[in-house]
């Protein structure tokens, strides 16, 4: 197995010293003597041994690993967001470990693998999170932040978009527009994301005696698709239909131009994120965008902080994004 | 910096031996006496010790990451495949260090990264690869599968869909239907799939005496959307496009719509991948679709194959996809 080259043991033994001191040369904040560093620089150069960051993590007891939890891949947004996290991580210096699950809610044996790996903090996006796993976090003092999604036990520091305030601007802007009929479709409705876009959104309806229906979906573009057919056939066609994300959104213009029923004409859509295809010209269609750049900067500086010194802070940060008018309302 | 938790450092104290000795303990391969062991596992459970992943790979000089270079994660088709490796990596204890890259050739720096981790092996998707970082795989010994590219030199192995096979079978498709004036949208230059594409296209082509006329675009959907405009502009409207890609075949559906030019009566068109949007009802788009979950399971294989013995076989795997027929032909 000893397959990669030379090992920090081939360099102890070559400069009489132990491994430890080998490793306490490559990293900062540990002490060596000057001659020590001087003959194990000597037999590295010999060898062509370099460090590794497993060897640094081992000293550090923390890796240059930022764990990175995913569900969505096949919404546009998340790998957007996952480039700009990479990105902005590397240029600290740190990667990302990705933990790609297929559960809503996040098992215990993914953050087992960080945790094995000894990140230095972990983001988790569009997935949830039990409190049997959250427990861990705080008591090995790993630094979490969820990304776009937050929960209510106030333990773990949060980034999202403002979506209660980006809703109710939402509802004002159809009530503007002269909706008087309205559909809601959410996601899934166990994500925070879906229930603070509906309670924005039904807050400023209320305020104007406006009504809307609530259908629910999953965040997918076929749920999207066929959630719209259902209210089709039932001839329940709003004035407008708020929906929760763009992927969704995509679907229920797909649905309705399907149906032959002209938009913005006959009936109006909103979406949520501002994912590329948003801008297409075959959907053009209006969202609220999300500041996703801000975002991941806001969480990465976070952690960065964390890191430095380790403070738990708990906190629900959240971003303002703003409406971008196309051409479905 | 130590604060997560009892390290072996402590074990070893607490047992009275040393720190390698509660290294040897806990990873297979590594012999360590009955008595140390038990005086180890004691230490342990009393500070409530766990082993990590770093600390293995000390001893073994090789982690269970798979490093995972991606470039293009706004084509849907790489985040499935992100997706897809994750999964399957994960099913034999490995996990993905993800490498983000905004270069069309690979960075020295990428790779250094990957190293210092002592990745056990890595997988290069959609970025070609400089000579200069290719020879450091084989002087370490580090299996590499590029994944939906190739290379000619026949140093590595690759696993990609049969293009060139695929492309003379669309060519042949387009023939039988009675197209004679073609219009190729290639992808980037520099990447093999794009090349093959055109050349299996182009044989079948020649074949039958049949002309086509090549468009340089670069796998995006603006790319797409951008040289159909142009072509339609210039007045130069093919009875069928083939596009090098899904993602800018629909740029290129999204061009003609907005220029009111009827599919497939007054013009066809083909991509390539079969993303899932292709068969949303908006676009309906024929395609070729890629064995994706095969060429990823080849991929795993081929790597897991290297790790339990190396042999550094180089070849180029090619697995065969198939035509799917939909509404823009």
């Amino acid at each position: 197995m000893m397959k990669q080259g030379v090992t920090a043991k081939d360099v102890a033994k070559l400069a009489g010293v132990s491994q430890s001191s080998v490793s306490r040369v490559y990293f900062e904040g540990a002490s060596v003597s000057a001659k020590t560093k001087e003959k194990v620089l000597a037999a590295a150069k010999e060898l062509g041994y370099r460090p590794n960051e497993f060897a640094r993590s081992l000293i550090t007891n923390q890796s240059k690993i930022i764990g990175l939890v995913m569900k969505g891949v096949q919404n546009p947004f998340y790998p957007q967001v996952l480039k700009l996290f990479t990105t902005s991580l590397k240029k600290h210096g740190y990667s990302v470990l990705f933990v790609y699950t297929n559960n809503d809610e996040i098992q215990k044996e993914d953050i087992e693998i960080l945790f094995n790996y000894n990140v230095a903090g972990v983001v988790i996006t569009d997935a949830s999170l039990s409190l049997s796993v959250t427990e861990d976090f705080i008591k090995y003092q790993i630094p979490l932040v969820l990304f776009n999604r937050k929960i209510d036990n106030n333990k773990f520091y949060s980034v999202c978009c403002n979506n209660y305030e980006a809703s109710k601007r939402i509802a004002e802007f159809l009530l503007s527009i002269g909706c008087t009929k309205m559909i809601y479709i959410s996601g899934n409705e166990n994500t925070s994301t879906s229930r603070e876009r509906e309670k924005g959104f039904s807050a400023m309806l209320k305020g104007s005696k406006v009504h809307y229906q609530k259908y629910s979906s999953d965040y997918t573009y076929e749920g999207g698709y066929n959630i719209a057919c259902e209210i089709i056939e039932e001839k329940q066609l709003p004035d407008a239909f708020f929906v929760a994300n763009d992927i969704m959104a995509l679907g229920v213009v797909d649905a309705l131009k399907d149906h032959q029923i002209a938009i913005p004409n006959e009936t109006k859509v909103i979406g949520f994120d501002n994912i590329e295809m948003a801008a297409w010209p075959t959907y053009n269609l209006t969202t609220w965008e999300q500041p996703i750049t801000e975002m991941v900067e806001e969480t990465v500086k976070y952690l960065l902080n964390e890191l430095e010194e380790y403070s738990g802070e708990a906190k629900n940060l959240e971003i303002d994004g703003s409406l971008i008018l196309r051409k479905t309302t």
